[in-house]
């Protein structure tokens, strides 16, 4: 019996892991995930990641409705959290993967496995799974902004990703919005991800709450205290949606810096969709009303009321499934379209 | 004998036309240029144009090495300053263009020379022509930025011209750079046109001058005294270049401006080769430090540093050029590659 050929795709970002067992059509055989503690280092990282591989594989095997021999792992294809050094198959990360520079993923997942392995940056990853099978299907020029602990571009043009010089993946989320606003890694003030990310909505609001006291009597503090953690992006949304002025003014600012990077990109690139997606934007419907007004009143000489805004399909797993996308498309242009 | 095909390129600008003849291989045979008042409507344009056109191509033939009916016209490309509407062949540019709106160029040259004709966006032909004949010959990520009335930006990917959805020319120059800046036609505040243009030099020495008054004793008075007009990008080049102080400060605040432009557009697109042209950019070298001094301090996420500026190579002939080139790629396209 001819094995059935499937492929693994690996979502890593700052917090978690995300696995899923594919077969060549885009389906979706098995799915796990697990938080990543990245600063305790490459090794124990690389190792979790090899057991939610393992996993997803048994999983997908002893579930599969066809006896278990008829699956073969064909290929790990991994989207990271950025920069990466994608000829390499090395993570160059320490901005949100603490401690992970040049780390070479692909020689032990390629060993352990016995298959090929590529890498992508998880932007990428993310966009290919929605012009796949998600949101942006058909699209011929679909940009893909996906906030969450960062801000990540991608831009899938005519069907294959764009890519900047040395095959590289442009960082439109390091784009500069605000030379006054606060520093950012990337050496600059006030780009698009110290702005507009989560990272950047929970920072502005433990800053406001600081600034103003308990007193302030602002529903964060009580959110903070319960959670017993500092306040974070998903608690400045669930504050807002209640009313809470002090959310609804951070989610106010950061939506006039969403709207302005979106501007941008409109610019350089008018798309036909720009797909949303990552944490914050399961809270789009707060942003919306802002964002849509700073697109409406700006670019008035390219039509950017034609630009479609959309929300993502695939959710936390489009990376997954645009990572195994991207592994298929490489089995496919190095051994053909047997695969 | 076989005439030999040429065709016309056609670069209109804010205030000049330039009209070339070219061979097929992009030799320039004739050239010439004169001042246009866009004001005066667009029927006087027209006829400016056509005027234009007839001289060059009479005097590419009366010059022509070989007999005069050797030269047979076969399109004529036009590249003008945006917004237009390629598939209509209209000019939708009331903002650089005043009165210019909605002008149907290309019937009234298809009939006057019996040709066919292309419209193409001013940066989109400049860019092409350095892709063919200029400073970006074989670069296949090139970014061309305009600087003069307006910024321009034009990519070149893989040999061929980027356009967005409805095949539209995207407009860099509008990205906006700094919420808090000046108030463009464009609807931003701070955009990158507004900032940095020859346009926004010029305004922003008025501006100080007049806040200092003439007791400033800034070098710009004179020279405005002298050409009896307002101070404008060139003058305040002349006076930064004699160390001027205010023209100085004009420099330097439009350099960061364009600096965190290039920023930007180096995180979006991670080009090889940015070209940088137009009239402000006759005087680079002053304004060169601060652009490599911001591009240096940004970016961290993507190599910038190995992405090269260079200055355009044609010069005012590049719009030229690379019209002519729109109108043989459609002639080779439409006829096959006899022409």
């Amino acid at each position: 019996m001819t094995p059935q050929p499937i492929v693994v795709g690996v979502d890593l970002g700052g917090t978690l892991v995300r696995v899923g067992a594919l077969d060549t059509r885009g389906r979706l055989l098995h799915y796990v995930e697990a938080p990543i503690e990245a600063r305790r280092g490459p090794q124990e990282g690389l190792a979790l990641i090899e057991d939610l591989i393992q996993t997803a594989l048994d999983l997908a095997v002893s579930q599969a409705a066809k006896p278990a021999e008829d699956l073969e792992l064909a290929g790990i294809g991994i989207g990271a959290t950025g920069p990466i050094d994608r000829s390499q198959g090395a993570i160059q990360n320490p901005y949100t993967l603490p401690t992970w520079e040049d780390v070479d993923i692909l020689t032990p997942l390629q060993s352990r496995f016995g298959v090929p392995a590529t890498l992508e940056n998880d932007a990428d990853a993310a966009a290919l799974g929605e012009y796949w099978q998600g949101a942006g299907q058909g699209i011929q020029h679909l940009a893909v902004v996906t906030v969450g602990t960062g801000i990540g571009t991608a831009f899938v043009y005519r069907g294959e990703l764009y890519r900047g010089l040395g095959e590289v993946h442009p960082e439109g989320g390091h784009q500069v919005i605000d030379p006054q606003g606060p520093p950012c890694y990337c050496g600059a003030r006030g780009c698009w991800e110290s702005l507009a990310s989560g990272t950047a909505i929970g920072r502005r609001a433990q800053d406001l709450l600081a600034s103003r006291g308990e007193g302030s009597g602002s529903l964060l503090w009580k959110l903070s205290q319960e959670a017993q953690k500092d306040v974070d992006a998903r608690m400045v949304a669930q504050a807002a949606q209640a009313g809470d002025p002090l959310a609804r003014q951070v989610i106010e600012e950061a939506g006039q810096a969403l709207g302005l990077g979106l501007v941008n990109l409109i610019a350089f690139f008018v798309p036909e969709v720009i797909l949303l997606g990552g944490g914050v934007m399961k809270s789009y419907p707060l942003f919306q009303p802002v964002v849509e007004a700073v697109i409406a009143r700006h670019n008035v000489v390219v039509p950017a009321r034609q630009v479609e805004l959309r929300l993502v399909r695939l959710g936390r797993q489009a990376g997954v499934i645009g990572a195994g996308y991207a592994m298929l498309q490489l089995l496919n242009t190095t051994f053909g379209d047997g695969v």
